[in-house]
């Protein structure tokens, strides 16, 4: 008993060297990195995550002279969790703050969440937090964040500043925010660098551009955008919005990719709101619209479209709701035709609109409990007509096909944007991303917010306007881009500030759950397969058969054969390797009882689970 | 010790009834439905598949007279895992036997089948299994299902007849197929049903339709298909084919609704063979192309363009290899222009034409393997051109994007199918399939092939022509279509042939799975959180410190406090759980400690790892 008392992680067979036991043929227990990893918890070593991890000023040479850094913290390798740092001098200005929703390759998780370490370690720099609108993957990380770089103070316009209020109100312990609001068209002064703002197209009220001034001109960051345009053309607003570019001095130009791979131009958000509009004012029974919560203007544009033709609207889903709340509070619709979900049967069918979440499938959406029939109060009839009033964000495939199932079982018309115009991105295609190159007479250029891919299609996009490979910059996370030689060059260094991944797990905001999720595909794949064994540490023989417990693995009830066996290589593992060893060396032990089980479960059900051995000596 | 002995699941805590244990607030090990779940495995009880479901002939009620049945085992609420049967009379037909890949539902399973659990019982009246064409989801379920249903004779066409065969080769432990090579366009009488077969337009050689032939008329049976075109105009070899519906009298049309969603008619496989060609032909350098090695015809249309300009190919790829290998032996191509992997740099780069297989993303095929630097031998050089022709199917979404990101790493040019015309679909288009509709007086129509939403807007389809809402039905798996009445009507049975999920889970194969796949997803999610514990059975106090192994719980190595806690709330509820208790009841106290301590867990981490508790008498 003396060798493994109060230890955690007992089980766990580190690789003893001087053992000769063999390498199991797939991964077991004593392959996989532990949260625990032979790691005795009695030592009071408590790493926190700064402490992994190097001050980033030992490996990061420092900024000289007037030199401009541009370093995207998040964002440029895959769609979400936005964040771009400027440095110049004293002065460091953060924009956007977003996270990432997890996916297949992150399981269990809640978030993704930009890499802080270098703003962390450069706190005292911060002079201001510009948000340049309100959605989530441009605001998601500020409460997980906004602590590590120092509670900075927080410029936005109207919108964004409400929807991080509201998000912030959710997480208490936080001190409170200092959030100066803005407007559309403003000139700040933050340490040394002039910032002015200017409105920009999405599909949120208060999107804004910021224009960076510096001594060698200006740097134009455009986040999310799109150009509004009828049939290719854009908007007299939007030519008129662009027009002050005209004559300036853009010594460099930021800009989002995410759909830079569609053709042409997007479908007008104008098209969208004149369908649902006719669809409101036509559809002569119960009329559901799902779309994003977080498609304010078309929501803002439902809501005027119903009061117009005197239907009342109910809203379903938190998010919905939350934001028709800052609708209200910020008088952009008239919402008195918003009646509460109790009241819908005092209304007959053709005056009802009902506005929910969930045209992504999500779980426990509006739309998808009134589609499975789990929605307390709402049940489709055959008379209902659904838009779906938003495009399949592609993880999300499964889960749409599912809703979209549910629906045509409850007989109800359902109507997408596959078949009718009820959508548009927010996110400019193709050529108006070009059209907004042509407006703007750049020096360097950056490509900002996607895959790497659509990053490099973006720079694409730029030289085919006759702009150098050598103006132009391809970032990945945590790449410090560099304008020097007084506003001639743009390079990046070979040197980067942290980019791994930081993830929000539970309570737990980390990067060192990376070793925890590969535990978690693994489990997924083969479960894990516990052997519970008591030793006699007299003689080395086990002291009763040995317990195995397994979770994930195959349906091992219809197969006795297995376990039978397995018990009889458990036994003879143990008796074979104890033989003549005094004292037993249980590590030992262990290892080998790993493999040679884990190849054994192997060799009859082509599984491999993590085989984890609990070894007790009594 | 006395009560734990020799069991497996020694660990597992049953939810004992005279406990007043509490509910955990989340899942724990408690409340798991576990492969052993509180089941001794000392009781010789082993349950097959087969003992766990009634004949179906207790449920289902005998087909009478002259009644036909067409049931759908599968395919008719996903796209994958085909299978249709058809019985009348002592006879029954069985049309294709796919299978479907894994999803993010089913975690570490391989491959997910047709339940067949009806033919099993029936298989004394299966006249035979017909093979519409050799793409997997059509013949992939037959190694797994062949010997279930009695190796009942094989029909299919010649390139079907050797895909099934090859395949066929790899279960070495099967009996040998009773292949029948068929014409496209034949006259088979089978039990009492005479059949026709007649070719269609696929991807791959040698896809038919069936025409079978019953007293009541003609059911035409038409799995994938696709009618090839010249800008929407049907060719006149597609016309022609179907001219031998005109003055038939069809009973009833079922047809492939994969596309139906989407408008218009398909880009013609015809165009993206001549841009391919010309891609081979003006490409300047290296030219990889990375296809579905189930694009058949375009594999060998590649073949011969490059033979043409006198390329060389290179094969890369093990199932593209592998159906080289059929064009070669059913000399569908001169292929004396392949040349092996190792002769490549013997060629000017100009000269080489790679074809690969990985267009999907696929994690270790060979187009994945060369954009991640993996390949053995070959790397991509900024002078190289990728053509992707392929789409992405939806669920492969974030792989096809990493793998894009990797390509743009290297430099090489890239080319899709979203910037240029290099992929068509292998099935038709809603315009497609209306045109095939147009072109048979069919009296019923079942949709079939795609979800349950694609088969409701093909039934749709079908009412725009004018046909009545009662001659059309739209099927689950396992509904049991039948016509009746002489023909004149068809209704959908209230019983159901069983179509629960059949799963391919390594060796294992069976629909109990979905226990195991219940634990991996929730393994996924929180991951495994054990303790060990030893009580002294006499005085209910731990012999030591409780042992605790986790796996894809949070990273707990920085916080030695929940495990100290932890380990204080272990012995403080086995004390007060065993005080007074003479003899210790185990079963109670592991079920309060799982609860216990999934509850502290919770509390501490928002995290809800199966808390499994081992308790050992000593």
């Amino acid at each position: 008993m003396d060798k493994i008392d109060q230890k955690i992680e007992a089980a766990a067979a580190p690789h003893t060297p001087q053992t000769t036991h063999r390498e199991p043929r797939g991964h077991s227990g004593t392959r996989s990195r532990s949260a625990f990893r032979g790691k005795s918890f009695s030592r009071r070593d408590t790493p926190t995550i700064k402490n992994t991890v190097r001050k980033t000023e030992d490996i990061i040479p420092p900024i000289e002279g007037d030199n401009i850094r541009v370093i995207p913290l998040g964002g440029v390798e895959e769609i979400g969790r936005n964040m771009t740092m400027i440095e110049y001098k004293n002065d460091i200005i953060v924009i956007d703050i977003g996270f990432q929703f997890k996916d297949e390759d992150t399981p269990g998780i809640d978030y993704i969440l930009p890499n802080t370490k270098y703003l962390e370690d450069n706190k005292h720099k911060i002079r201001g937090l510009f948000i340049t609108h309100g959605h989530l993957d441009h605001i998601g990380g500020l409460p997980f964040l906004i602590d590590r770089i120092g509670y900075p103070k927080i410029y936005t316009r109207q919108f964004g500043a409400i929807m991080i209020q509201k998000r912030q109100d959710e997480f208490p312990h936080l001190q409170p925010l200092d959030i100066q609001v803005i407007e559309g068209d403003e000139t700040l002064s933050i340490g040394e660098l002039r910032i002015k703002t200017f409105p920009i197209s999405h599909t949120i009220p208060d999107s804004m551009g910021l224009i960076i001034e510096t001594p060698h001109g200006n740097i134009v960051f455009i986040e999310d955008v799109r150009v509004d345009n009828i049939n290719g053309v854009p908007t007299e607003e939007e030519v008129e919005q662009y027009k002050r570019f005209k004559d300036m001095k853009v010594l460099m130009l930021t800009m989002d990719s995410t759909s830079v791979e569609k053709p042409g131009f997007s479908l007008s958000e104008n098209v969208v709101i004149e369908n649902l509009a006719r669809f409101i004012t036509e559809t002569k029974s119960r009329l559901f619209i799902a779309t994003f919560a977080s498609q304010v203007e078309r929501i803002i544009a439902i809501i005027q479209a119903a009061e117009k033709c005197g239907k009342k609207i109910v809203v379903e889903g938190r998010s919905m709701k939350s934001n028709i709340e800052i609708i209200k509070q910020l008088k952009l619709a008239d919402v008195t035709n918003i009646i509460p979900l109790e009241d819908i049967e005092n209304y007959p069918p053709d005056r009802i609109v009902m506005l929910v979440t969930g045209a992504q499938g999500e779980e426990f959406a509006a739309l998808m409990r009134i589609a499975n029939k789990t929605h307390k109060y709402v049940r489709l009839r055959p008379t209902d007509t659904v838009l779906l009033s938003a495009s399949v964000i592609p993880t999300n495939f499964k889960s749409v096909n599912n809703l979209k199932d549910n629906l045509y079982r409850s007989g109800a018309k359902i109507v997408t944007y596959v078949d009718s115009e009820i959508h548009a991105s927010g996110h400019g295609n193709r050529e108006e991303l070009k059209w907004i190159h042509q407006q703007i007479p750049y020096k360097f250029f950056m490509p900002v917010h996607g895959q790497h891919y659509m990053l490099c299609q973006h720079a694409e996009l730029s030289y085919g306007l006759g702009h150098n490979k050598e103006d132009v910059v391809v970032p990945d996370n945590g790449s410090i881009v560099e304008i020097y030689d007084n506003g001639e060059k743009i390079r990046i260094l070979k040197e980067k500030v942290p980019a791994n991944l930081v993830l929000v797990d539970g309570f737990a905001v980390g990067n060192i759950q990376e070793m925890v999720l590969r535990d978690r595909k693994m489990l997924a794949q083969d479960g894990i397969f516990l052997i519970v064994v008591s030793i006699n540490t007299k003689t080395g023989k086990l002291k009763k058969s040995p317990d195995i417990i397994a979770r994930g693995f195959v349906y091992v009830r219809e197969s006795q054969d297995l376990l039978t066996n397995t018990r009889m290589i458990i036994k003879k593992t143990v008796e074979d390797t104890t033989q003549g060893m005094n004292p037993i060396d249980f590590d030992m032990v262990k290892s080998i009882l790993a493999d040679n089980v884990a190849r054994y479960l192997f060799q009859k059900t082509a599984k491999k689970p993590m085989v984890i051995p609990v070894v007790l000596g009594v």
